[in-house]
């Protein structure tokens, strides 16, 4: 297909899309448009990759594929994050293909081409001499630590990520998330569009159908003056008081359409994301003493949520593996020196995500099972409930539409 | 690929046709071609969608998917049979994923939207005191039982199906199909496109080197005039002036390319499709009394076939899943009083086209891989005994040329 | 897509090709591309298909599938090695789905069509008195036996093959290809682009790396006079004496871009492809008496190479199955008469190419995952290591330019 067919579906779709309404069927179906996807949006924005924390020392890296495109994030011998392209600068060949490892050297599997940390080629055979290897450094990817979540960007210029560091990092440095490990892992596959994922990310409106294990903790309420749910607003209010009196931010901060984060309460009596509502770990994050804190929830465009908890962080993080096939990866860190069996069960503390999770994938695949259907009709959402879903459906279509004006250019 | 490309790809696959020949390839492997069949026919035609016994009661519901469209089929709390787009009017959700059950109200498992057997939509939550409900009932399809066979048509405005309906009553109402009951089914997938599956069932010029189970009981006569068959022209003489003393045509209709009818007689000696020639079933259907009734054949573009005998019936359903994969579906009916162990054995009833239905997909994948070659050129139909077959490819070219013609004004 | 845009990412691509650079992405993953392959290559070129000593009988056959092509070659009644078409000339159906067998006669599994093994159709029911069987024999496609390799070419006019059989002829005779047997064979999918396999054969650069068992006999060198490897230089100069008193030819033949064939010496003191160096069968092939022969190595575009050894021939054939599957077939032979246990052991003789074989699986495949790569750009060839790779793809881009050339006028 020539880019301008691709184009032009991408055109017409948007032509076709309703204020308020969800996607047309061509934007959870259509090959084309998954390709601009991609590149408009997944080979462009920053996206969240790893915890900092999966790289505690220098030579450990950890690997992630974007669509298309094997990623290799690292520490230097300097304690320097950088992320490179995951190919041999020689005929292209993945470097590493572990998820994750320790190394003091990139060698190349298949000629043995071998950079340093810092993606300069050091050593080839046979390439005669006037080969100049230091025209040859591994192709960096821009990368950048928020207060301990690594994200990359794979544009040549990233857009700007500073109001986003300055405004979630009072919310979360008081979590220290830097100074934690991760204590379980899951990665699910999903037979769903990426944004039927991301779009039931944002509302909780599905959450009493389908989510009995998450509502033990969770408060359908998004925001923290809903009238609806008036007995939470009685436990907001003093939650508030008592987050100011530690000096922990709560309200809602300005993310526009690329961000969201605040600190919400959970249920009266539940202290943290497990079946029994009772802590994940004894310990506490960073120098956290108090254990009510509900949770900090941090979502940014278009890739990853996180909850940091007093004594847990959870980080999800979904990657598009074709129209119809995600790839979401969830982690659940503690204090980096909490005690297994002591301090914390993996059981206990990871179920009640693993189930959510396993939930959402159903959902997410109904969704698409019904929405590729000729007989779909974009339907209108809730304002009440889905107007992060709507934020994002716009966030969406503005981004694309911008990258249609400059590839017009 | 845009519009314009797939319908040149049919445009110049139709112009290569030649009278009395198989398809040229693309008919039978390009994707083009193949959602040109999707949007020509099987989102137009009315399709067989299951047998009315499968939906006895109110509430009682089946599911199918029409390659991209989930379809809900019901029986609503007056009797009345309805269709619609499993599709929810919020998100697109899939309604339902049970192929079949029974309910007394449609709730989407997503957000509990909720809708009456007649598809209106009776409750939403959060939903904001200007929410019309009314404007979102589940989008209908068109559905008519035609004597017992549930035929659903997803165009907005169905062919006419009176002809059909008038012409195959008298020779099915006497089995009285909405009194039996499935006992038995199956559903296969065969990895060669639908109008290979079609073509295959199109003729018997096969049988004889394929079938051994079938030819107990069927003769490969289409006919009741085939020169070719002289000892079962004198059956056929025979039986057909008892069936006339009965009451109970015979003869063929005329269904021009789009469907057929006829009584035809089994091998001397065969009551029915078993291994043995004996009756699958003791008891008979409706108030028959006559065991001896061959086979009422019917069959209807593009989709099914059936066979009605004295005792049983059996429903052939063939749905596309792709340009290489079909889905076909047999169900084995009788009585819906008989009884299991005494009236009928299930191994005994299914066993023949099991068998049958088995060799056919190889036969079907072997045609489909040989037809796909670069070195394949449409050979020649037997005209003696692939009659039906040439109907079928005229009628489907037909059919794509006045879809063809439609788009292009 | 239309061919009008396949050919443009053709062109497009080509344009972006840097001399002494791997391939751009495209190459390697685009589906119209490797469309243009198969028809500009695959659908052209002479291809290697089977050792003939897999035919050793008249009735004996072979088939194959060459993409979408499936073929069948076999050895008719007067000895005559013929190919076809492997599709009945009715409706299109395989004839014969086994890998190999022995027949009279070619009868389709459908309709029972029946064809000589001159591919004339003798036998056919119900076409009706007017029906000229002599205009539906089976569709010929070209073969010829060089020396014991059986190629195939699917083009209506074949290019010239005649200098590559007077090349290599006076290499493999010695070795009497045709008085062999196929003792064990295997066959794998690599998820990677053909080009890719081909390429990873073309060098031995990553030998040092990747192939222990390769190199207990293999030496890197692919020249007779590299510099780089004194020691094998000497072996060679004494290895050349030798064989020049023997009478085998073992110098480069000038095959251009197109094959290569040479006699090369093994590491000192191994005399086969084992794991231990000893012989991998104790009879010699042909006429030969001297075991320490080194291998003639043969390599003709686009899809086959071979090792003659003393005593054993290797043959390696690549067939496209996708832009990234292909699919090898490796064949182990010995002497006719060699008997199993006594003068050979299939593990012995056969694990160092199954080993080799499924680290080049695993090279290719990260070669395709990285430079499926948006990061992926393409990198410089080792001019002293990879000049056959250089060579593959200037003959690989040269063959598409023309037949871009072609298609244009």
């Amino acid at each position: 297909m020539s880019a301008i067919d691709a184009n032009n579906s991408l055109r017409v779709a948007l032509d076709t899309c309703q204020e308020g309404h969800s996607l047309p069927r061509a934007f959870y179906n259509d090959p084309a448009i998954f390709q601009s996807d991609m590149e408009g949006i997944f080979y462009r924005e920053w996206l969240f990759a790893a915890p900092e924390c999966e790289l505690p020392n220098p030579g450990d890296f950890v690997t992630l594929t974007v669509h298309d495109a094997p990623i290799i994030i690292l520490r230097d011998q300097d304690g320097i994050i950088r992320a490179f392209y995951n190919s041999c600068r020689h005929r292209g060949s993945r470097l590493c293909k572990s998820p994750r490892g320790h190394t003091a050297r990139l060698v190349c599997p298949y000629h043995q081409w071998t950079y340093e940390l810092t993606g300069k080629l050091i050593s080839t055979r046979f390439m005669g001499e006037d080969f100049e290897a230091d025209k040859f450094p591994l192709r960096p990817v821009h990368v950048t630590s928020v207060e301990g979540l690594v994200y990359i960007c794979l544009a040549q210029t990233p857009p700007d990520l500073e109001k986003f560091r300055a405004d979630i990092t009072p919310y979360i440095q008081p979590h220290d998330p830097r100074r934690t490990k991760i204590v379980h892992e899951s990665t699910i596959v999903e037979d769903a569009n990426w944004k039927l994922v991301i779009e039931n990310n944002r509302e909780c409106y599905h959450c009493a159908g389908a989510h009995p294990e998450l509502l033990v903790s969770l408060v359908e309420m998004a925001l923290p003056n809903d009238a609806r749910f008036a007995d939470e607003l009685a436990i907001m209010d003093q939650k508030a008081r008592d987050w100011d009196a530690l000096g922990l931010p709560h309200a809602p901060v300005d993310g526009g359409l690329e961000y969201r984060c605040i600190r919400l309460p959970f249920r009266e009596g539940a202290f943290s994301m497990t079946l029994d509502g009772k802590p994940a770990c004894k310990k506490l994050l960073g120098d956290l003493v108090e254990q009510d804190l509900g949770s900090v929830r941090a979502f940014r465009i278009p890739n990853n949520w996180h909850h940091f908890l007093s004594e847990m962080t959870l980080h999800f993080r979904v990657l598009p593996l074709g129209p119809d096939k995600t790839e979401v990866r969830t982690t659940w860190c503690v204090h980096e020196e909490a005690l297994e069996g002591w301090d914390y069960d993996v059981e206990h503390l990871s179920r009640v995500w693993v189930e959510t999770n396993a939930q959402d994938k159903t959902l997410a695949e109904e969704n698409q099972k019904g929405s590729r259907s000729p007989g779909y009709v974009p339907g209108p959402y809730s304002e009440m409930s889905e107007f992060m879903v709507i934020n994002f459906t716009k966030w969406y279509r503005n981004t694309l539409e911008s990258w249609l004006s400059e590839a017009a250019e």
